[in-house]
C-alpha cells in the first residue's frame, strides 16, 4: 500500500546524531544523518551516486562527506564538490537530500516532495519539555518486526491493556469502559474514563479504588501522546507531566518499524530512580507483552493488507480504524495529485 | 501443486495435547489444538478474526479460548461467545474449526470440506496397540526441511536401505531383490522378500544368513506401516509386533514436514531397554542418514515439482510412483468437484 | 542478466580436488569435481538424474561415482553404468558433464556449449610458475556475498586503493594519477604510473619517495593479473615476480562470488615468512576493507542491474566499464547465436 510520503516522520532522537553520522532505513530508503559544524542536521540518501557505496561509511568533516570507496565529496546539499578522478563533475553525481527539522529533541524528516515540507505540519509534541532534566525518560528506541500500522492499532485501542497487560498495566476492573473518540484539528483522540476502578500495579494508588483515565491522541502521520493517571474517587483529575507518554513510529520497511518512546516529566538527579522505574516498566511492557504480540500478528497476516483479511470490527476499534482511514486518505491524495501532475504533463505534451 | 485437502492427516500424538494447547502449522494453515473438559480435542484456526492474534497465546478454560490481545472469547465451535467491547457480536467474529478424531493414540485432522469428514477414511493404524505399555516407542516427532512427498518416496522405495543405510539397517547381501507391489482397498503395498541374506546390525541374528522381509503399506494420504523381520533360513516368517513400525507424514508447508514415527510393540517396564534401543536406532537412522539426504534432495530440486525435472524412473520406483499418482488423483478429483460446484452455481445464476 | 556461458571459469585450485570430491555451486549450477585414477579431473552436475540426490555425497572409485541414495553408478562421461534395480538403464539416467582443463594449478570449467570448449581461450595466467615452491602464495579462496561484476569493478578501478585502503595499500600521495587503458588481444589493461610518490606500508621502501606502478589486466571472462611495484625515483621499473598477483572471480549465484587469489613468486622454505606476510596482507585487505565495501554496495543495489541505477561515470571508471561492456557483448553474442540456432530449426521445420 505504500506510505504517506508528504509528512514529517521521526528519523531519530536529537541525541542519536552527535559527533558521528547515523545510518537508518526509513520508509524503505537508506538515509544517513549528520551534523554540520553549526549543529544543524543534514539527511542524505545513504548511497553514493557513483558506485553506490553507503555514504555513512565515509569521512565527515566541514558539513561534507567523502565517500569511503573512491573519494567523491558531497556537501550538505548533496552536490558533488570534489571528483578525485578529474575536474569535471558529471551531472549524475548528486545525492538526494531530505528536509530535516529539529524540534522537541527529535529529528523530523520529510521523505516526499521537498517543496511541501512545511514545519507547521510537524506533530505537536510540545508536551516534551525544552529542558527535560538530566535523568529524562526520552531517547528510547526499539526495533519491531511488524508493519507500523499494527503498532498504531495497538495504541489507539487501549482496551488491550486489560488483557495483554493484565496484572501489570491493567486489570479486570478497568475493562468495558466506553472510549470517547473525537477529532480536533486533524488529530484523533480516544479518551477512556474509568471511574471507581482498581489502580494497577504501576500506580501510586496500587490496589485501591480510584478514578482513572487514559487519553491518547494520534497526530499524522504516526505520533501519539498518551495522558494517563489515577486519583482518589471524586478528586480532580489532575494530569502529572511524568504520566504523559509519547509513542512515535516510523516504518523502516513494510514489515519492520522504528519505535521511539518516552515520558514528558522533568527529571532532576533526585528523580533518577523514578525516571528509571518508568522507563523500565514501559520498556518491559513493550518488549515482553506488546511487541511479541504485534510481531505474532504480523506473522499471522503474512504480509496481507488488513482489510483484505476482513477483520471483525468492534466498537473498541473505532479510533484505530479512523486513523487508518486518515492515513489511507493521505496516500490516496498523494497518488491523485501525482496522476494529476502526470495528466498535466500529458495535456501539455498533446 | 497443493495438497489433498479432503483427507485425515495426523495433527499430533494424543499425548502432545494435554493440559495446555498445541500450536502447529499443518498444510500451510496455523492450527491450535486443545482439549475440552470431557477430554475431546478441538482444532481451531490459530488466528483471532478480530486482529489476527494467534489464539494459542490466549487463555483456555471450559472448552473456550479467550484471545490474549483484546479478550474475545470463542467456544469449541469457533463461535464468539463474548465481545468485551459490547453486546453485539459481528458476524465476522467466527473462527474456523477443523474436524478432529482421536484414534490409535493419534489426533487426526480434516482440513478440507468438513461435511465429508468420515472417520472411516482414517488410515488403519490398528497395529498400534490400545495399551502400548508404559515404555512404548510411539510419540516420536521430527521436523524435516523437505516436501512430504520426498519422505513418502523414501519409504516406498526401500531399496535405499542397502545404500543409504549400508552397515546399519542394510548391507550388500540384501540388494537386488524384486519388490512386489500391489493394491488392496486403496492401500498400496510394497513387499520385499530377501531369502538367504545376511541379517543387519540391528537384528538379533546379526551377521548370520537368514530369510528377511520388509513389507510396507501406504494408506492415504500419508500414513505408512512397515513390517520387517528376519528368521533362520526356511523358518516360518512370523511377524514380531515390536518390528512393526509406523511412519506418518504431515506437510507443514510446501517444503517442511512433520515426521511422526514409532513401533507397535507392547513394552512393559522390563522392556524399557529394548524399546529405547529401537527408538534410538530409528531416530539415529532418520536424523543422520534419511533426513540429511531428503533435505539435500529438496534443496537440489529448488522447489520444482518432481515430474517437471523428468526423473529417471527405475523398477524400484514403482510403489512410490503409484502413491504419487494416487495423491495427484485425489487433488485432481477435489479440483474437479470444486469446478463442478462452481459450474452449478454459475448455471443457477444464469 | 545471466552469465557468459561459453567461457572458461575457474572452478577451483588444483589442490582443492585431491582424494575426495569437491562440491561447488558455479554460475548457479551445483557441480561436483573429482579425479580419475589417472589424475585427470571430471566435473559432473551434482545431482543424480534418478531422485536428485547430490552426487558428491556418493562413493567415488575407478573414475565412477555411486549415488549414496539408491546406488546408481555413473562413469566420468555421465553415463549410467549400473542400475541396481535391474539391467535396463532408462535414457534419462544421464548426468551432465562439463569440460574441465587443468592449467596453471587451476581447474578451469566450461559451463556452456561443450563443443566450443577450446583450451586456447583459457585466460593466460602463465605468470603462475609451474613450480611455485613449497611455500607458494596461491590456493587462496574467499566467499563474497556480492555479484562478481562488483569485484571486477573494484579491481579494474584501482583509484579506490588510496581511499578504501588509505594507510595500508595506499596513501594520499598516490592519488590523482591518470590511468592508461588499452586493449590487447581482447584483454583490457589499466596501467597506473605514479612517479615521485610515497611508498605504502607494505613496500620495502615504506615512507620514502619512489616511482610506483599498478598495472592490471582483465582476461575474459573474469581473471585478472596485477603487476605492482616501487623503485627509487628514476630507477628502472623492474617487476618482481612476487609482486604479481592474480585475482580470479567465479559467480556462485547472481549475488555471491568465489574469489580466488594469490601471488606468483617462487617461495622456497626460506621465503616462508615473506610468502606468509604477503598472503596475510592480501587477505586482510580483502576481508577487512574490500569485501565489506563490496558487500555493502551489493546490498545497496538490492539486486538491480548497474546501469538501471544510472551511476555517475568518472574517468577512473573507464577500464571497469569496458570490461562490463565486453562481458555484455559476450552474453548478447550467445543469445543471438541461440536465437539464430532456433531460427534455423524453425526454418528447417517450416
Amino acid at each position: 500500500m505504500g506510505y504517506a510520503m508528504n509528512a514529517w516522520y521521526m528519523a531519530a532522537w536529537s541525541s542519536e546524531v552527535g559527533e558521528g553520522p547515523l545510518a537508518r532505513r526509513l520508509l524503505d530508503i537508506p538515509v544517513v544523518l549528520f551534523r554540520r559544524d553549526d549543529g544543524s542536521v543534514v539527511a542524505l540518501h545513504d548511497r553514493c551516486p557513483h558506485r553506490f557505496a553507503p555514504l555513512h561509511m565515509g569521512r565527515f568533516a566541514d558539513g561534507q562527506v567523502e565517500c569511503a570507496y573512491h573519494g567523491l565529496r558531497f556537501d550538505s546539499a548533496g552536490a558533488c564538490v570534489h571528483n578525485p578522478a578529474g575536474e569535471t563533475i558529471p551531472p549524475q553525481a548528486k545525492v538526494r537530500t531530505f528536509p530535516v527539522h529539529e524540534r522537541h529533541h527529535i529529528l523530523w524528516i520529510w521523505m516526499g516532495e521537498a517543496a511541501l515540507a512545511d514545519p507547521d505540519r510537524i506533530a505537536d509534541l510540545s508536551c516534551i519539555p525544552e529542558d527535560p532534566g538530566e535523568c529524562a525518560n526520552i531517547g528510547n528506541h526499539l526495533h519491531v518486526r511488524a508493519n507500523y500500522l499494527l503498532e498504531i492499532d495497538n495504541l489507539m485501542d487501549l482496551s488491550h491493556v486489560n488483557y495483554l497487560h493484565r496484572g501489570t498495566l491493567g486489570n479486570d476492573s478497568m475493562r468495558g469502559h466506553k472510549v470517547n473518540v473525537h477529532e480536533e484539528n486533524g488529530a484523533i483522540h480516544a479518551d477512556l474514563w474509568m471511574p471507581g476502578t482498581i489502580a494497577p500495579i504501576y500506580s501510586a494508588l496500587f490496589g485501591r479504588p480510584c478514578d482513572q483515565w487514559t487519553n491518547i491522541v494520534w497526530m499524522a502521520p504516526s505520533a501519539m501522546r498518551l495522558d494517563y493517571g489515577a486519583v482518589p474517587p471524586g478528586a480532580p483529575a489532575v494530569q502529572q507531566p511524568e504520566d504523559v507518554a509519547v509513542h512515535i513510529l516510523t516504518p523502516e520497511t513494510e514489515r519492520t518499524t522504528h519505535y521511539f518512546y518516552g515520558t514528558c516529566g522533568v527529571f532532576g538527579p533526585e528523580q533518577r530512580e523514578l525516571a528509571e522505574m518508568i522507563r523500565t516498566a514501559q520498556t518491559a511492557a513493550f518488549v515482553t507483552e506488546d511487541n511479541p504480540m504485534i510481531e505474532a500478528v504480523d506473522e499471522r497476516m503474512e504480509g496481507a493488507e488488513l482489510w483484505s483479511l476482513r477483520p471483525a470490527i468492534l466498537s473498541s476499534d473505532v479510533a484505530s480504524v479512523r486513523v487508518r482511514r486518515e492515513i489511507e486518505k493521505m496516500i490516496r491524495r498523494e497518488n491523485r495529485s501525482e496522476s494529476a501532475a502526470e495528466g498535466n504533463v500529458e495535456s501539455a505534451v498533446a
